[in-house]
C-alpha cells in the first residue's frame, strides 16, 4: 500500500459536514443538523449503549461502522424517506454500494468492508448501529423539540416505529427517547 | 374545482427554499445557493433571453414551466449528477414525475401538466427552459468566482458542453459567461 | 436588439436571492425569508390561485408580475413598512420606478412595462398579483408558527387588513391562513 | 423619570444585531456584516483614534454618539447609497429623524439629544464619529480582501473620497487602509 | 504617539463579530448572539440606564467601559461558566488581563487602562456597567423566549441571582426582566 | 448497570455540533468548523492511516479516541491556542479532565477511561491520534485554500511544526498536505 495520495481521497469526504439531512430541512428546520452532526452523534450512541449489550459487542468495530454509515451521501446527497420509496426496489442500495466504493477503495479497503458490513447487515454489530442510527433521530427530535421547535411530529412516528428488540439497552433508550417527545 | 385546502398544498412547497443545491456543498461553497434560489434566477434568464428568440415564443408559458421545473426536489431532494448517474436508467425521471404528481395534483391541474410538458421536453418552450437552467448555473458560477470562490472548475465545463444552437440568443449568453469564468 | 452583454443585467439581479425580509428580522425571525424566497413563492401562489379566477386571469401574465414585482429591491432593499410609512408620498413608488428602471431596461423592455403595470396596478392581472403577494405574507407566518415560532401577531393582522373581495379564490385562500394561525 | 418600562424599549433595538449593512448584500458577502457589527466596531475606530486628536475631544460624548449613529435604522433597514440617492432630498434624514424620535425618547431624553446632535453633524464630536464610520467601512474592506473575498472594488472608492482632514488621524488611518487594498 | 499603525490593532478586534456566546450555544440556540451583539446591547443598557442614577454617573467613561469589556474574549474565546469554575482561582482573570493587555496597548493606553478600571470593579462606573453586562443577558433571554424559544430556564436564574441594589434602577429592569420570563 | 436514563448524558454532548473551532474564527472564517465536524473528520484520518502503520494499530480503540478526544470542549468551549499559553501551567488540563467526567461518567465508565487514556497519551493509539488531530487542521486548512480563502498562513506553520515521525504515514499525509498549502 502507498502512503501517499491519501489526501484527494480525505478532502472527497468534506462535504459530509455541509450536507443537511433532508429530513429536517423538509419540516423546515434551519439551520439543520448535517450529515457529518448525525454520524457523530450515532457514534456518541454506539459508545454509550455498546458497553450495556449482551453478549459483548465489538465496540471498535461498532464504532468504525458508524463512522462509516452514511459515507456515501457525499456523492448521493442525504435521500429522504419521502424520495426513495419512489425508486425502484434495490435502485438506492446500488446507487449507494457503488458510491462507497468510490469513496472508501482510495481510502483504505478495510473501510470499504466495513460499509458493506453495514449494509449487508451481515453482523450483530452491524444491526446495532442501524439501531443505533435510528435511535440518534429520536435523540435530535428531542432536542429540537426542548429548543421550541414544533411541527415534528412525523419522526417520532417514525422512532416509535423501530424494532430494537435484539438489544434490549437500545430498547430502553428508545423508550426514554420516546416518554421525552 | 373548491376554492379552499390550497393551505396545505402551498406549505409542502416551503422546503424549496431551504434545500441546498447539492453541486455547490460539494463544492465547499458555504452557505450555498438553495433550490428556489435557482428556480428564481432561471425565471429570470427565461424573462431576459425569450423576447430575443425567434420565432417569438410564449414568454407566461416558458416562464410557468421555469416556475416549476424543480418543485419536484421538494420531495427528492436535490439529486446531484453524481449520484443520478448511478442509478438504473429511468429511475430519477420515474420518482420525480411521482413527486410531481404528489405536490402538484393539489396545487393545479394545470401546474402538473406544464411540469410534465418540461420533463417530456415536448415542447420548444419546455427546451428553452432547460437551456436557461443550465445557463443559470454559469451565472451562479461567474457570481461565485467574482466573490473569490474558487475549486468550481468542472462547472464551467457543464456550461462549455451544453448545446444552446437551437435558441442563438442562449448561446450568445454562453459564450458570455465562459467568458467571464 | 443585440444578443450579449445580458451578462451583467443577469448579474445585477442576484442581491435578490441574499436580501432578507426586513419585517421578519426586525420580528427576531433567524434566518429570515429572503426577497427571492418570498417572490418565488408569490409565483407559487399565484400558480396555484389563477386557474380558480373568473373570468380567466392571463397566467403568463400574472406569473410574470410575481417574478418581477420585487425586483427593484435590489437597488432599494426591503423597506419595511415601518420605514415607508416616514417618507413623504410617493416617495417609495419614485424610488422603486428609478430602480425597477435601472434593472429591467438591460434586461429586457418587455420586462420593465410588466414591471410598470404592476406598480401601477393597472390590469387585472396587476391587483391579483398585489394580493398573492400579501397572502404569501400568511402563508410564511404560517409556516413560521408551526414550526415553534412567536411573536408574529402583528403579521396576521396584515393578512387580516387585505382586501381580497375582487378574487374569491384568493378571500378563501386568506381565510384558510387566517383559520390557520 | 419612571425607572420602569424600559424592558420594551430595550428590545426594541434588538434587531440592529439581525439587520445586515445592505451594501455587503448587494455584493455578494454571505454571510453579511450587521449594522450593530458595523456599530460596535465604529466604536472601537473612536476608542482608538479619539486619544489622538488635538484639540482633545470627549471620547465619551464621541463614543455615545458611535454607539447612536445607526439606531434609526432598527425601522428603517439598512437603506444603501444606490436607494437614497433616488429619494427626495431631505426625505432620508425625516425618516430617520423620525426613527430615531421613537426608537429613543422611551430610552433616553439624552439619547435622543445625542443622535440629534450626530444627525446635525453640531459638534466637532459628531463630525468625528462620522469620519470614524466611513473608515470602519475600509476597516471591513481590508478584513474581507485578507480572507480572500473579491469584487469590492466599489468601497475603496468610497473609502478614498472621504474627507478626514479635520483630523490628521483620521487620514493617517484613512492612509493605511488604502495601502492595504 | 504615532498616529499610523492602527490598522492591525483594529482588525486584530474583527473576530468580536463572529465569536459566539457560548452559553447560549449550548442550550441550543442557533444561530447564537455573538460576543459583539452582547457588547453592543450592552451598551445600550448602559445609556438607557445610567441617566436614572442618582448620583450621577458619568455616562461617557461607563459607556467606554461597557464596549470594552468583553475585548479580550477575542483572543481567549468565551469562556462559559461550565468552563471557568473548573479553573484554579484567579486564573480567568489572569489569561483577560493579559489578553487585555495585547489587544489594547496598540490601540490605546487610555483603552487599557479602562479594561483595567472594569476588571477590577474600582469605580461605581465600572460596578453599574458590570451590572449592565448581567441584565443584557436577560434582555436576550426574553428576546429568545418571545421569539419561541425553550430550555433556557438557567438563564433566568443567572438573572434572578444578581444583585443590583447599588443601582436602583438597574434593580427596577431587572424586576421588570423577570416578570417577562 | 442501569440502562436507562442515557438521554440526558447523551443530549448533554449535542453542542458539540453547533461549537465552533475558535481558531478559524479568529480567522475570519464564515461559517467555520464546529467541534463535532473536526471531531468526525479526526476519526476519517484514523481510519484511512491506521492500516498503514506498521506494527498494526488497534484501529477500533484508535476510533474511540478519536470520537471522544474533544468531547470536554462541550463544557468548555474551544479554548485556542491563543488562549491557553496564557493560563498556569496545567490549568487546561486539569478542566478538561473534570469536563471528560462530568460527561462520561454517566456515558459510559469504558468512555472516561478511553478519554483520560488519550490525554495522557498514554497507548500508541493515543499518541496516534493526536497526530490525526493536527493532520485533521491541515486538512482542512487545504480545503479552505481551495474555496479561495486566505489569510490562514499561521495554520500552515502549526501543520509544518508536527513531529510525526512515529508514524511514516502519517507524515507521509503531512508532506502531502504541506506541499498542496
Amino acid at each position: 500500500m502507498r502512503d501517499t495520495d491519501l489526501l484527494p481521497a480525505l478532502l472527497a469526504l468534506q462535504p459530509i459536514h455541509d450536507l443537511p439531512r433532508t429530513g429536517w430541512v423538509q419540516r423546515g428546520i434551519q439551520p439543520p443538523e448535517s450529515v457529518g452532526d448525525h454520524t457523530l452523534s450515532t457514534a456518541f450512541v454506539v459508545l454509550a449503549l455498546a458497553p450495556r449489550v449482551e453478549p459483548a459487542l465489538d465496540l471498535g468495530r461498532a464504532l468504525a461502522l458508524a463512522v462509516l454509515h452514511d459515507v456515501p451521501e457525499v456523492v448521493t446527497g442525504d435521500l429522504p424517506r419521502s424520495a426513495y420509496r419512489l425508486l425502484p426496489a434495490g435502485a438506492k442500495m446500488h446507487m449507494e454500494t457503488a458510491a462507497a466504493r468510490e469513496l472508501l477503495s482510495p481510502l483504505s479497503p478495510a473501510a470499504l468492508e466495513l460499509w458493506n458490513e453495514y449494509a449487508a447487515r451481515s453482523s450483530r454489530e452491524a444491526r446495532f448501529v442501524r439501531v443505533c442510527d435510528r435511535l440518534q433521530l429520536g435523540l435530535r427530535l428531542v432536542a429540537y423539540l426542548r429548543a421550541g421547535r414544533r411541527g415534528l411530529d412525523e419522526f417520532r412516528a417514525t422512532v416509535a416505529e423501530l424494532d430494537a428488540l435484539e438489544f434490549p439497552a437500545a430498547a430502553a433508550l428508545q423508550a426514554e427517547i420516546l416518554a421525552a417527545c
